[in-house]
Formats: C-alpha cells, structure tokens, sequence
C-alpha cells in the first residue's frame, strides 16, 4: 500500500541537487499548503541529497504562500561530515523562490544511548479513543488537510473552534494519519505544524497567522502509531509571537522539538 | 570612544554582496571563537546586506571551529519584503565554509504595539551588584572572552566552576560589557550564547560541547544595561542537548529567546 503522505511528499531526482515534485492539493489550510507539510517536502529532497535518513535539524524561512502546483527543489550539500550532512535547499515555484531551507541530516541516534536528562513533564490528555477527531468542516474555515490526518485535540483545547476560546494559548492533541501510515522521522516535522495555533485560544477570531522562520529538532525516531503533540506561546509583543511544540511518541518518548515565529494582527 | 565589541564586528563592504573581516582575537573559548560572537559576526554583514538594522530571526549552522583570522561573509539577499528582508550568507574561512547562516531582518517593533501576553516569568536572580563577576582566569579553562565582558552568574548556578555541580542543568546571570558598551540587538546574540552551557552543571568534568544549529529570536530592542539571562536544558539522549535562552533587559522586557542543539559526549 501507498500512503497518501508519501505519494505528496515523493520528489524526483533530477539530477545536480536538483528534486521537482508537486504541491498537492488536500494538505493545504484555505489553499495554502500547511507549513509542516512544506517542511517535509523539503526535508524529503534534503535527505535524498544528504544520502541519510533523519532530519535532525532542520529551519524554513517562508517567503511565498504555496498553492498546489509544481516545484523545484534546488538542494546543495555544504557539508558531508562524519557525524552530519548539512544541506541547504531553495523551493522554486511559479519562477520564484518561496522557502529557503537548511538542515542538518544523520541517522537519528537511539535515545538510550549516553547521558540521560527528561526534565520535560509529558504532556497530560486523555487517550487517543477519548479525545474528538478534528473534521475537515467542523469548524468556521474548512480545513483539507484534516481529511489525510486522524487529529484529536484535548477536550480543554478546542474552545476557539466553537468559539469560546478559553485564553490559554496551549494546545494539545494526537497526530496520526487517516489512512494509519506509520509515524516516522518525516511525518514528525508535519506533526510539528498540523495543529491550530494555540494563539488561536486568545483571538476573538481565529485568523491567518503567518510563519516566518520554522525550526525542528528531531530527537529520536518515534514508534509507528499516535504522536503526543504539546504546543505553547508564552510570549506575544510587537506584532510577533513564538511557539513551542513538543512531540512525544506513543511510549513517552520524546520525538522533537520545534519552534517557530510568526506574526499576529498588531 | 570605539567600543570593542564594535570593533570586533566590523566588517569591510567589498562589493557584490561580499564583507570581508576578520575573527578577532580574545572573543574565545580556549582559542576558538564564541558561538554568540559568531553569530554577531554574520548578523553585521546580513544586517548590511539586508539595509535593515534588525536580526529578527537568524539561525546558524557551525561547520567549523573559527581560530583568529580573516574571513569574507558572502551574502545573498533572498528576498526583500515589506517587513522583512530576508539573507542567508556564508563565511569563508581558511579556504573553506565555516558558517552557513539564514536569518530574517527589519526594524524591531515597539513591544507595546497590538497584543500583548507575557507568559515566561522573570528570572530570579540577585542584582548585578550582587552578583560575582566571570573572570578569566577563576575556572579551570581560561576564558579569554571574560576579558571583554562583565559577566555576572547566579551565586547557585556556577557551582560546576568550583567542582561542585548541584545537578541542574540551569544557569542564570547578566550580561554586559568589560567597556561598557550599551547593549543592542548585536550584543543580545553575543549574550544568548556568552554564558557557561547549564549542562555544565550535570557533568562531572565540564568539557568541549560543540554547536550544531544556533537560532535567536530577538523580540525587542534592549535598554543600553546589563541583559537578565537565563538558560535551560531540559533533555538529554541520543547524545545531543537543547538549551533554550530567554534574555530580558534591565527593565524586564523580554528582548530575545534562543535555541541551540547540540553534541553532548556518549
């Protein structure tokens, strides 16, 4: 079986670092590709062109909305380390540049390895089964891309999607696919954007609240099922605000980190 | 009156979006310059480049440790936005890539603009009086850069320093100038790496914790006075470490969070 996260992630090597692909349609909120899915797209090329499996960290800087279409991913390999290969890649679409990219690529290390600290709490919801499923209509803006996602956010959460958004900017939820392809090191960096914004819990109404630069730290690779996703802003001034995800798979342990920056309406 | 830090971080318009300069020296950890200082190095060409005075997100990649001497910055305006004009750049060094870095630049907005939530609270720390200072010669590594900066840590946080590690991996202090140079967002990437890694404070022998990815957000500009720090790791495994940065200014306002990733030995 194919997975439908892997049919819109698939890139072609073109040959000289260069990967095209498309952006495809039913991953995008109101048109525009989800900033998680872009990343992996990306990434996808990125690892190709690094010749190693994991992400282990990797920043976007935005700079086009991506409606679906073709691309082309220009990627450059900076540095082939023994321990990291560091790749920088452009995404050319529509005869501009919309992302710039780089990353830092290895296999991910087993988590036991060496010297342990886990000073994160992991994060408390109810089970997978007990929190709702997040619908494509069921709420003000139809979302496509909860048509491939099985996403459930804690009941304490989702205020802003009937809303009575409960002034904690926190958001946590279950990540898994609706067609049950297993989690991997890929689909943790769309796991790391799929969720609503928890500034979404502050607004009166939810709007668009575009993402400057979008960093994850991919720490282990995660077991196939669920993804425990926790996500934070602690900080809104000056039109900005940042937010933390933090990624646990279903053993507890943890994935990834990822922090982005985005603008808010001043 | 030049200050040394600006001398430090001058570089020289050659042209095509080339700035040469140099890594001077006393901006080290035993002989290899400061990551924060390597970040201010870059920012003063990108933010050049860019004609905005702002680093408003910029993320490095270390590929290389940096030694004193000559370099050339070449740089590449991506994109010239209405808000922000975003730069990746490449610092040559010894006839190879040694820093490879992205970052977004515009005019810091006035914090008290639009919405506001403050949800990281102040650091706890003693007044900078109060505080002993770092020199360069009180541990058991010279730190050349404790020459160039008045830096003052948390009387609990510096016990790895005297061999007495209390097992938390925190470290909280001030930051300024040996010279009193005021702060501003330059300095605020120097001080959001200048402090000892807290992870020093879980390790029986402080050793040599290499970077792989740096990022900084700088959310304000800061008042010219000492910068309120504090750092944190809250997970280990696989060999690697995050430690999250949140710098206020005297007046507490949050001016800068930052990220880094990086190796910790097996």
């Amino acid at each position: 079986m194919t997975f439908a996260f892997d049919l819109a992630t698939a890139v072609t090597d073109d040959g000289n670092g260069v990967y095209s692909g498309a952006v495809h349609d039913g991953w995008d909120i109101r048109g525009n590709a989800n900033g998680g899915y872009v990343m992996a797209l990306l990434a996808s090329a990125m690892r190709s062109a690094a010749n190693r499996p994991d992400p282990i960290s990797i920043t976007l800087h935005y700079l086009a909305p991506l409606p679906p279409g073709d691309f082309e991913i220009h990627t450059q390999v900076i540095k082939q380390g023994r321990r990291f290969t560091t790749v920088s890649a452009s995404m050319m679409f529509g005869g501009r540049e919309a992302v710039r990219a780089i990353g830092a690529f290895s296999e991910a290390p087993a988590v036991d390895d060496g010297m342990q600290h886990h000073g994160i709490p992991l994060c408390e919801i109810p089970s997978f089964e007990e929190c709702m499923r997040r619908t494509e209509n069921g709420e003000a803006v139809p979302l496509a891309l909860m048509s491939k996602l099985d996403m459930r956010l804690h009941p304490d959460d989702r205020g802003f999607a009937i809303g009575q958004p409960n002034g904690i900017p926190r958001v946590r939820g279950w990540f898994a696919f609706a067609d049950n392809r297993p989690n991997d090191t890929l689909s943790t960096l769309l796991a790391a954007d799929a969720f609503p914004p928890p500034v979404f819990n502050l607004l009166a109404v939810p709007g668009w609240v575009p993402t400057v630069e979008f960093t994850v730290h991919v720490r282990a690779v995660p077991a196939p099922g669920p993804l425990r996703c926790e996500f934070n802003t602690k900080e809104i001034q000056g039109g900005m605000f940042e937010e933390d995800g933090i990624i646990w798979d279903e053993n507890g342990v943890l994935v990834a980190q990822s922090r982005q920056i985005g603008l808010i309406p001043l």
